[in-house]
C-alpha cells in the first residue's frame, strides 16, 4: 500500500467545499470506458445505475451505498468503485444517492435505501437477487437497512458485502486511538461533530445508526473487508463478532497496512484487486444460492 | 449440518476411557486409500508423516496440530483430516504428537510443536514452505508456537490455519452460555478441568496457555474458521480481532450453524467440503509468496 497513500479526507472544514473535494477525490480516476452509468430514480430517490457493457445479462442487482461519513459523497462519485464491484461479480448496482446529514438527519438515509430496496423488489427482482453493499458510512447503512427489513417483515437480500464499515457512532472503538498515527484518513476528531450531526436526536448510541449495537439476528450472510492501519478496524472486527454470535455466516477479512476503503484502488494496487475478486467470489456465491 | 450431530466429546470421565474414544471417534471413518501415513520423528519427538499419493511433489508442509483439549486426541487419529487439509492445498503434512496434559502439562506440547519446526527447519524445508495448522486445542497451540518463534529470534511459518481454536483457557467468552445449547460437543463444565490441568503452574491466563491473551505482532497470515453452533464461538472471533490489531492478516470464517471442528465431516457435509476448499486457496496463496 506504501505506494498508494491516500488523502485525510476533510469532513472538519466547510462542508460545500468538502462535498465538492469528495467528489473530485473520487472522480480523478474515471471508470473503465465500459461502464454505463445512467441517472434514474427507484422509489422516489434518486439513483445511479450501473452496468458494464458486453457483460453477459447478469441476474445479480447490487443495492450499493456510498461512504462519506453521511454527510459527504453521491451516487455519481462512487460509479468507479461500484462498477468493479459489479464487474467482480458479474451483476449490475444499482448506487443511491441517499440524503446526507446535517440537512437530513437519521432516520432519512435508512428510509431512502429501504424505500430503494422495496422499488427493486416492486418492479420483479427477487430478493435472492440483490446484495446490498456499502462502504464506510454506506457499510452501517447497509446494516441498519437490513435490520429495518427484518423489523418490517420484508424479506432479506441474498447477502451483504461491507468495506471498512462505520458501524460505531460512539467512537468507542480501542482503534479510534491504537490506529490513529496508521490511519491517513480518517480520526475520531473529524468523525465526532459528523456523526453528532447524522444521530440527530437519535443520539449515536441508537442501534439503527451504530449498528454494531444492533440485533443482527436473520441477517444474510455477510463478507466483511478492512485494512489494519485505519481507525475503524475495531468496527468491523466488533461487526464480525456479533454477527456471529447472531447466527449470521460471516467472513471477515483483515488486510494487513491496508488503508480505508483500500478497494479504491483496484487497478494500481494488487491487494484492492485480489479483494474485489474475492467480492466477486462471494457474490457469485450467495446470488447462486438464492 | 443437521446430518451430521458429532456427539459430545467426553472429557469428563476417566481419561484412558476418553483417549480410547476420541480416537475411535476420529478413526472410525478411514482416510482415502491413497493417503500414505509413516511414523517417524523429528527434534525427537513422534509424528506422523502425511502424504497424498500420487499428488504432485509437493514443495509445502503443513505442521498439523491436533486437537483434544491437550489431554486426548493423537497424530495418528487425525490423519484424515490432516491429509484432507493437505490435498486441499497440495502439500504434504507433518502431524505432531506432542505430549498430552495432565502428565505433561504447559508448557510441554508448547515445546515439542517448537522442537518440531526447527527440525524441520534444520532438515532443509525453509520456513515459507511451511504452514502452521491447528485444531480446537491445536489451533491455540498454533499461535504459542508462532509467539515462542517471535521471541526467540526463529523464522515465522508462511501462514497460519486454525479451525475452532481453543485461544482461552479462562473460558471468559459470553459464547460459554450463550451457545451452551446449540453446541452438541463442548461445553466450559468439561474444559475447565482440563484447562487447569493442561495450564499447570502457569495458569489458565498465561499468554501461551491462552493465546488470545499473547501479544501476536509479527505473526503470519491468519485463516481461522469456526462453526457459530460452538462454545469456543467467541475464541475465534476474539482471535481475529486481537491478531487484527496487533496488525496480523486475518480472514475469519464464522460457518453458520455448524459445530466443533466441523472441517471433520468433509465428504459428507458440503460446508466442510467448502470450508476445505477455501483452505486449500488459502494454503496455496501463502506458499506461493513464500
Amino acid at each position: 500500500m506504501d505506494t498508494v497513500r491516500p488523502a485525510p479526507l476533510d469532513l472538519t472544514g466547510d462542508l460545500a467545499l468538502a462535498r465538492a473535494a469528495f467528489d473530485a477525490f473520487l472522480t480523478a480516476t474515471p471508470a473503465k470506458a465500459d461502464v454505463r452509468a445512467a441517472t434514474t430514480d427507484l422509489g422516489g430517490v434518486p439513483v445511479v445505475d450501473v452496468r458494464v457493457d458486453g457483460a453477459p445479462d447478469p441476474g445479480g442487482v447490487l443495492l450499493y451505498l456510498h461512504g462519506g461519513a453521511y454527510v459527504v459523497g453521491s451516487a455519481r462519485a462512487s460509479v468507479r468503485l461500484a462498477s468493479a464491484v459489479a464487474r467482480a461479480g458479474g451483476a449490475r448496482a444499482v448506487v443511491v444517492d441517499y440524503r446526507l446529514a446535517p440537512e437530513h438527519p437519521h432516520p432519512a438515509a435508512v428510509e431512502d435505501a429501504v424505500a430503494c430496496y422495496v422499488a427493486l423488489l416492486a418492479s420483479g427482482v427477487r430478493a435472492e437477487q440483490v446484495v446490498v453493499v456499502g462502504e464506510s458510512a454506506g457499510g452501517g447503512l447497509a446494516l441498519a437497512l437490513e435490520v429495518v427489513l427484518r423489523d418490517r417483515g420484508l424479506p432479506q437480500p441474498a447477502g451483504t458485502v461491507v468495506f471498512s464499515p462505520w458501524t460505531d457512532l460512539t467512537l468507542s472503538g480501542a482503534s479510534h486511538h491504537e490506529r490513529a498515527a496508521l490511519d491517513p484518513v480518517l480520526s475520531a476528531a473529524a468523525l465526532a461533530p459528523r456523526a453528532a450531526q447524522y444521530a440527530g436526536a437519535a443520539g449515536v448510541g441508537e442501534p439503527l445508526v451504530s449498528p454494531l449495537f444492533a440485533d443482527l439476528r436473520g441477517l444474510p450472510p455477510l463478507l466483511v473487508q478492512v485494512g489494519s492501519a485505519e481507525v475503524l478496524l475495531d468496527d468491523a472486527t466488533g461487526l464480525a463478532a456479533r454477527a456471529a454470535a447472531a447466527g449470521v455466516p460471516v467472513t471477515l477479512e483483515v488486510e494487513a497496512g491496508a488503508t480505508h476503503v483500500f478497494q479504491l484502488h483496484h487497478g494500481t494496487d494488487p491487494a484492492a484487486d485480489a479483494a474485489l475478486q474475492r467480492v466477486g467470489t462471494f457474490l457469485r456465491r450467495v446470488l447462486e444460492r438464492g
